[in-house]
């Protein structure tokens, strides 16, 4: 029989179809063809980009130059810009607001490279500290309630260039989505328990085990025991930290390592599935403290979201995540000593 | 500059990128091959599909054999199952539930046809009187909470066969999503004041004209002010309307006149595109009365849900409302007179 899931965050519900536990090689293939070789985030094309915003570049070297191994350049296309007025105006029963916010690219590495797992993890650190750097530079500016750091990999996980890169979206409210973890999730677990829901998740999982897929020295990741998704797969630091913004040295050198040998598993098991990597953290500049616990969720796309989970918010997963922790722990990558 | 635009019901934001403007010539194509022949969905297969649960048929003629014209049978891949124990259980911080509900498939013709506007209006008023004989059949059983009727059109709308048919899951917990419709949207609009915040949408919309896609005698079609996707189009009832299992005999022929003529405006703008057709009804089965006003949502799925939706529930519409409303009225089509 399947077997409904909650989340204990946010509350939504997922079906579990253990009967199908569809394995690694039940999905259909995802391998997509090389695209065109004309890629605007290559080096030595960064007159293509719109002007740099942010670059670790090599002393001496100019602005949108070649000289660059991190760049951050505004999105071509943006959801939202970063000049104008914050204005909300209302409407008989309809609200908006002008479109204030920052869209901006993270472009991973000056070589035509696809896939994450594929960076040396110290490539992988740079691109943390290129987030934590684009993240608190945004979180200066008060119109800015919620940052969206997230990586779009492969078609069908909406990537639309090929060339290895983040994105990272402020918005000028705070998500629905965000506050429903926030205050009900976080919140009400607190006002019972006078703990973190997200500590207590960890320690339930280690205790399990079943779930587990990697543990760094200040990371764990696991499969979660809600998961929408075939392989989705949670990274959170094991100690409460609230704040994104304020991960440290250390901390980048873990979830480096954790990140990139996850990735590298994933790839592995899917064959480098399309995916969306996703960062959950705190709102910020808010009166209040929201008490969160930051973290990494991997969106593996191998099913879709099709008219039930638009109607529902319920989401059919043909794969335990049981099924997809002991596949992925099992999966031996030597990648060196973990951080 | 881009503009956000909240949905007054549930609270979510949406960006209407109004500098890119995507008309229908914008989108990629999404014409698809047609695929096998192969199709336990045409007349005269019956038996390769699980036992019919219901189907509308020539006087004479076998369960499980030709002479139908609609015919319900349950989906061979359930997400949820009717026979067993309705069981919670908790274990920690997680809660999980015996995955007990209906799964099932509303095959629309007997005909190997693939779009839904094929049909003619006669046939569509038969696949409406399915959705109503189906829905409160399942409505009678106490263990089902809510039943989401909805259809998946084409590869990026989710459907694996390409037969036309729709779906119906019957859950037992009211999803999260229509709860917040329901208690945030619906109950907190009310007791302000006094009235249903679709019904006063529709005035709003009657009043303003430009959103406006279609009105038949007792139903609106139009583009919602926070579309989330291009060309998303929303069917209401013009009177407020709780429970879509009411709908009289009246409705139903003016529904499928209005719900083919959309259809057919859309396949015509854009060709045919993929979609998600999506029943919003009151929950069934709890004690108390949810106010709510039910309505069809047809979600044209010509752009991702990529990493910033599934992070912050925020949509990007390249297509603002009005323009695709516009594109709508001004497609002509001859289907007859309106009911």
């Amino acid at each position: 029989m399947p077997e409904m899931r909650q989340n204990p965050v946010n509350g939504q519900w997922v079906v579990i179809a253990a009967e199908r536990a569809m394995r690694p090689q039940d999905f259909p293939a995802t391998r997509e063809e090389p695209r065109v070789s004309d890629c605007p985030f290559c080096g030595g094309r960064e007159e293509e980009t719109p002007p740099e915003i942010w670059a670790y570049r090599q002393a001496g070297t100019d602005r949108d130059a070649p000289g660059w191994w991190v760049r951050t350049v505004p999105n071509k296309y943006p959801a939202l810009v970063p000049d104008g007025i914050l204005a909300e105006h209302n409407e008989g029963v309809y609200s908006r607001m002008t479109g204030i916010g920052a869209h901006e690219v993270i472009i991973e590495t000056p070589r035509h490279q696809v896939h994450f797992h594929e960076h040396p993890v110290g490539q992988v650190e740079e691109i943390i500290r290129m987030w934590r750097d684009r993240y608190c530079d945004l979180a200066r500016d008060y119109r800015i309630k919620y940052i969206q750091v997230f990586k779009n990999h492969g078609r069908e996980g909406g990537a639309s260039i090929e060339h290895t890169h983040c994105q990272l979206i402020a918005t000028p409210v705070v998500p629905k989505s965000v506050m429903d973890e926030v205050v009900h999730g976080i919140e009400r677990y607190r006002q019972t328990t006078g703990r973190c829901v997200f500590c207590d998740m960890m320690v339930q999982e280690q205790a399990a085990q079943d779930r587990l897929v990697l543990e760094a020295e200040h990371f764990l990741a696991f499969c979660p025991f809600a998961s929408r998704f075939p392989f989705e797969t949670w990274i959170l630091p094991k100690h409460h930290k609230t704040d994104f913004g304020a991960i440290s040295e250390d901390e980048i050198k873990s979830l480096a390592w954790i990140l990139r040998e996850t990735f590298t598993r994933l790839a592995q098991v899917l064959n480098n599935p399309p995916y969306n990597l996703i960062l959950h953290s705190s709102p910020v500049n808010i009166p209040w403290d929201p008490g969160y616990h930051w973290h990494l969720e991997i969106l593996p796309r191998l099913t879709r979201v099709a008219g039930f989970e638009m109607g529902t918010d319920y989401y059919i997963n043909p794969t335990p995540p049981e099924m997809a922790a002991k596949i992925l722990r099992e999966t031996i990558e030597d990648l060196g000593p973990s951080h």
